[in-house]
């Protein structure tokens, strides 16, 4: 059975391209870059340029770019830091971050008695800015604001430059997850108007195990893992030589052929949201789905009864890889926080997610699977 | 220039057999772990099966071990949760620590206010285990324990089980840095003397970004990247899938091959360091290298001349990669802590280390070489 795989929300696979790449440092090249012989000295070069190439596609310098072992590790420091080195004792975020902000908040909520708000989230999925905008300017502490630049779940696109200014108004830190739009979305960075972001490179057909961490080089942050000199003294441990190089051409070919693989992309999910309409009129869209969303996520509340309660594994069993909201919840019982927050009636939430590999003819197999499991 | 690798101790290249294993989930075993679909499922078992295969290998249950993106955050983690979770308010360690260990615990000191006390180091490297038990039978806190099984400067051996068996009778917490031992010697942790132990495959011919950290059992630990329930909660972050498959299998080739590889490995060693001391006769050696001692490591000392100066740069020149410590000190100025540690005179040390994949050949010609840039 062929298999056909819509969620690349949560993962893609390895372009070629990108796996050509790092053959070399799997392979021949393996010196340790903090040596400074010529095995050393080859797969330094190939960490710096890497740094080089993340920077320069998102306006960055390369001094702010930091490679960590992955976006969760990223969204981790960003808050950290900001807490722990920059002062921010309020923390501003939504209901429907990550799990990888969610938590690290909690964990400095408990920890560090770090205050914590909530930004209403609209019925849309859209944040409510002028909330926000107030929520900032009343705090009598310095505010770190987290919000991430696309939900992972609905899809729904914020405004970060907006974000970005607002919080520069009065002084805020503002870091944004900007895990699903990194290799999607032109990014540029070169304006200020962002502390820290975030990336994974295996969201966009590079390696899982490497992330990365953009830091404004207007802040001066500790790491949170000690050790060695390593990314100039903000993260420790012998690089992950294939997983950076691997990151870095992703970055550069999802760069290249951003418009090409947007307008594919976007009009395969388009063309699958007109289907499932006309095929299950009572459908309901999750997010701002046709207006500020990610071209590469479409989700959708199936109604809830004995058809489609097993609807994931179901769609599994005829090959089929979609998912009920982030990777963590994938068909498991506990459900989507996202889509808690945003409908209080039962439903049978699936999110389908595109990439550049994906066929119309995957769609119209898929609509026809659908077709025969809810009839 | 064909290139002659000495420097093992610092990063090793991938077994071909490793490699081949990671390909298929660097190609289409490309799945999240965290999904439930069929690509995810093959996925999640492939990193289930590697935690078996190393929890069988170090004698330990597959809940005692966890990946995580290397040794520096596997000692990260240990420390910090010792600190934090269990209330160790005083750390005993040694100068001689790697830097994972000793930053990590000087951050804690500066953040925490943790009270840090270091064991004395004797002149042939070895940790003065009877100061050891005095330290943490005088203590009034609850104490820390962090000595590494092997030091990868000079590749002194401690007694673990000893040191275990010392702080099993005070009730304190032990953890040691087993990054140079992890594949290369047997470890055995059924017996429960030990609760915090560290391993990176990069040095057995596995991947890079990739590590293991064990945890007894018998302790509740908090993880230090929050997120996704990976790892069971306490490491979040989608998985290295390549990474821990590969560490998985160097790890069992490691210890398939063990002794093998030892009697090759040892017999190279002995060899160079008997001529050595012949070639040069003003040599010393640091640490306790024909005793209590890595087989992979050889440590020397070069008197200080204008000769010996440049005695790294000279070598890689001839493509030759030696260390002049670890690999974070590799020739840089800065010297090494280790060796200033026991050695007030200044002289110009390298490390040679060794790995199944050099010849005696290669030891005549690094030989060779040094005897013309020496006289």
């Amino acid at each position: 059975m062929s298999r056909i795989y819509l969620d690349n929300a949560a993962t893609t696979p390895l372009d070629p391209q990108v796996m050509e790449a790092m053959l070399p440092y799997l392979t021949t090249h393996f010196g340790n870059p903090s040596s400074i012989y010529s095995f050393g000295r080859e797969t330094r070069l190939a960490v710096e340029n890497a740094r080089k190439t993340v920077a320069r596609i998102v306006k960055a310098s390369p001094g702010e770019i930091f490679f960590t072992s992955g976006g969760t590790e990223s969204d981790n420091m960003a808050i950290m830091a900001a807490v722990e080195d920059l002062g921010c004792r309020h923390i501003i975020t939504s209901s429907i971050e990550h799990h990888a902000v969610v938590h690290t908040i909690e964990h400095l909520q408990k920890k560090l008695n770090v205050q914590v708000s909530f930004v209403s989230v609209k019925p849309n999925g859209h944040i409510d800015l002028d909330q926000l905008a107030s929520l900032v300017a009343g705090s009598s502490q310095r505010v770190l604001v987290s919000l991430m630049h696309a939900n992972n779940e609905i899809g729904n696109l914020l405004d970060i430059e907006r974000v970005g200014a607002i919080c520069k108004e009065h002084g805020a830190i503002f870091h944004s997850d900007t895990v699903q739009t990194l290799g999607h979305y032109p990014l540029d960075f070169s304006k200020k108007w962002i502390h820290f972001a975030t990336g994974a490179s295996h969201k966009f057909h590079g390696p899982k195990g490497v992330g990365v961490l953009y830091v404004s080089d207007e802040l001066t942050v500790q790491p949170i893992i000690h050790g060695g000199g390593q990314e100039r003294n903000m993260r420790a441990g012998t690089e992950n030589i294939y997983g950076i190089v691997g990151f870095a051409k992703a970055l550069e070919l999802a760069d290249q052929q951003l418009e090409k693989d947007r307008a594919h992309i976007l009009s395969l999910k388009l063309y699958m949201a007109e289907a499932l309409q006309q095929q299950v009129p009572e459908l309901l869209f999750n997010g701002d789905w046709n207006g500020e969303s990610l071209y590469t996520v479409l989700n959708v509340s199936f109604p809830r009864n004995e058809k489609t309660e097993m609807l994931l594994m179901a769609l599994d069993m005829q090959g089929i890889c979609v998912s009920g909201g982030s990777a963590c919840s994938s068909g498991a019982d506990v459900g989507s926080h996202v889509i808690r927050a945003l409908r209080s009636t039962p439903s049978v939430p699936i999110r389908f997610s595109f990439s550049k590999y994906n066929t119309k003819e995957q769609i119209d197999e898929v609509l026809r699977v659908l077709a025969g499991l809810l009839n």
